[in-house]
């Protein structure tokens, strides 16, 4: 009898590690020399002249337009009562992913993908989180205020019923930016996965957020608060840093597995804080923290070339605004709706089931036993 | 300044055909000689000997068992009140999505995934689909039957309050069985893309859903059993095909894009319905149409071999035991818990993030235009 195992001699490689699964025009992940280009643009200028409403804009429609409103989306009765139905201490992501199951499920997301679809989507999350957030805590939901234009500024009102300050406003824009897009990273694979079997939006975001709550995707930005919570203050940092490097232990934060040089993120998320102006303990703390670790870094492993990467700047900003650190991933999925639902809509172009073949290392066919 | 895209010269394949992206030992799926083995043993024999819940246990560990019980799980409040709360016209693949997130939303299905797990969910599912058809048309969930040993009779019985015939319960467990479990489809690969990440269960299954949810992978044994339907009878069914082929149009239920033998699903769904002994009307014009569309689609086609598939024989199970067509494809999700779920806890051993790499084809490095 054939043995299909044998006979399949085609090399694999776990996790499809170096293996080509697509083309994009939406963004440009250089990890050699460090770069990040939106549609071609630098994150460094998008962060430092956009918003976040121009940057979803770009990387739906490919075209950098004038600001334009990007107010939240309201709540839904069947959302508000399934989030109110979760048990206490569900996980934020858990939380998202439900509201999004639920929101979509009277079909406003059917296939095909839209710009219109992803605008309402990445326009209702921040609004569900934010019920979430409040719920949990025995609060009532707040409704959009119509005269907040961007979704970032939005997610903080709707989290606490008080207009944030401008610079915390602009601080979370900035990191929405950053984070709204990365190439084919798991849970951007994973949604073309999902849409590619001609599946809703709906599902494909619902999946995107699971794959996103895993801790080696959705990364642990609340570690480095935990650290920054440890050191105290920039001036015990050296000390805390060096006790750390000696005993071998993993410093959250620096290295990443694209960027081989600056991670850009990290360094548009730096320049934005510092143009703010400087009223935020937080904002000073973090940028001595970090010259203090690269150069110790630099001391105990000069071959290892790490530097700062996003979730640095990521967890100094969250905190800095005032979120919970068990938002932080949730959060990241706000802004990561944009470039979801942008893959999704430019999978239209390519529009084949993905399917990837399997080699079969099983027992050879064989007879059922008598049990 | 270099290019990315330009330097990338690998060759790309659209869906990842023909690219390997795993191995398993759960399943041989054979399209050359038709075969479908579950750890080694042939569908045919593990559908004519052996029940739902023991392929599920012979997915999930390796082993044939004897037949152990497999009672559904209690619906909980908070999912009932999410199904409560769903628009009219709700999707079924939408309710379950959302019934698996709120469920796991309590964390019982924490990484990593595990027997008891997948025991677990694969247990739910069944009661959810149920208590969101009943609620649909204004019906009170059935509490589960602790007498009833099977998911498929329980999940009749939660769907109308009645139990089962033997033969309905039988014909419906031999559908679960040859539904299980195929390899590396797109569900399934959704489902490893969200696990590799380290997130939960609950998310996976969610994304498996939405991704069968799309009519490129879930199928249309609806649109086999409008065929039926718009042939009346038997005995019309040869000038129905034969206007069907004159008009080139084609017919549901044939070829297939693995197998390019005779499906063995649907020899086995055949096979096991003919042992019933036949009360089914249904059956019997399954059966007498196959018959009749072969000899037709060999004299209209003789260079494609066209074969029956399981949807042709799926339909007319799911209608032989009464289900409506809408619920079909999420009957086919309950199934397949069993192989999702053996594919998550299988992907331990490789426990790799699943991110592909992809050749970016956007606008070289520019400027941000004034706007």
């Amino acid at each position: 009898m054939p043995d299909a195992a044998v006979a399949d001699a085609r090399t694999y490689s776990p996790g499809l590690a170096g293996v080509l699964a697509g083309e994009t025009d939406i963004a440009l992940v250089d990890g050699e020399l460090g770069r990040l280009l939106y549609r071609g643009y630098p994150i460094i200028q998008v962060v430092q002249h956009g918003t976040f409403s121009q940057v979803c804009e770009l990387l739906w429609t490919g075209d950098w337009k004038p600001r334009i409103p990007q107010p939240p989306a309201p709540l839904t009765a069947p959302v508000e009562a399934a989030l109110r139905q979760l048990p206490a201490g569900t996980n934020a992501m858990d939380a998202l992913r439900t509201a999004v199951s639920v929101w979509g499920a009277d079909g406003r997301l059917a296939w095909p993908p839209t710009v219109e679809q992803a605008r309402a989507v990445t326009a209702f999350a921040p609004t569900a989180l934010a019920a979430f957030a409040r719920i949990r805590q025995g609060l009532d939901p707040i409704d959009p205020d119509p005269s907040i234009e961007g979704l970032a500024e939005a997610f903080l009102h709707q989290l606490t019923g008080t207009r944030p300050t401008a610079a915390d406003a602009r601080a979370l824009d900035a990191y929405f930016m950053v984070a709204a897009e990365h190439g084919f990273n798991a849970s951007t694979f994973a949604a073309l996965v999902i849409i590619a079997t001609h599946s809703d939006l709906a599902s494909a975001i619902c999946g995107a957020i699971g794959a996103l709550k895993g801790p080696w995707h959705g990364g642990a930005p609340a570690e480095v608060i935990d650290q920054l919570h440890q050191m105290g203050s920039a001036d015990k940092a050296e000390a805390w840093i060096r006790d750390k490097l000696d005993h071998h232990e993993r410093l959250m934060g620096f290295g990443h597995r694209v960027y081989r040089a600056y991670d850009p993120r990290a360094a548009a998320l730096r320049t934005v804080a510092e143009q703010m102006g400087t009223n935020a303990a937080w904002l000073d703390m973090a940028v001595q923290v970090e010259d203090i670790a690269l150069r110790l870094l630099k001391e105990y492993h000069p071959e290892r070339a790490l530097q700062t990467n996003v979730e640095f700047y990521t967890a100094a900003v969250l905190q800095g605004v005032g979120l919970p650190p068990d938002l932080f991933p949730a959060t990241f999925a706000l802004a990561r709706h944009a470039g979801w639902t942008a893959h999704c809509i430019e999978y239209l172009k390519t529009d084949k089931l993905i399917r990837p073949d399997v080699r079969y290392t099983g027992p050879q066919e064989r007879d059922l036993p008598a049990v």
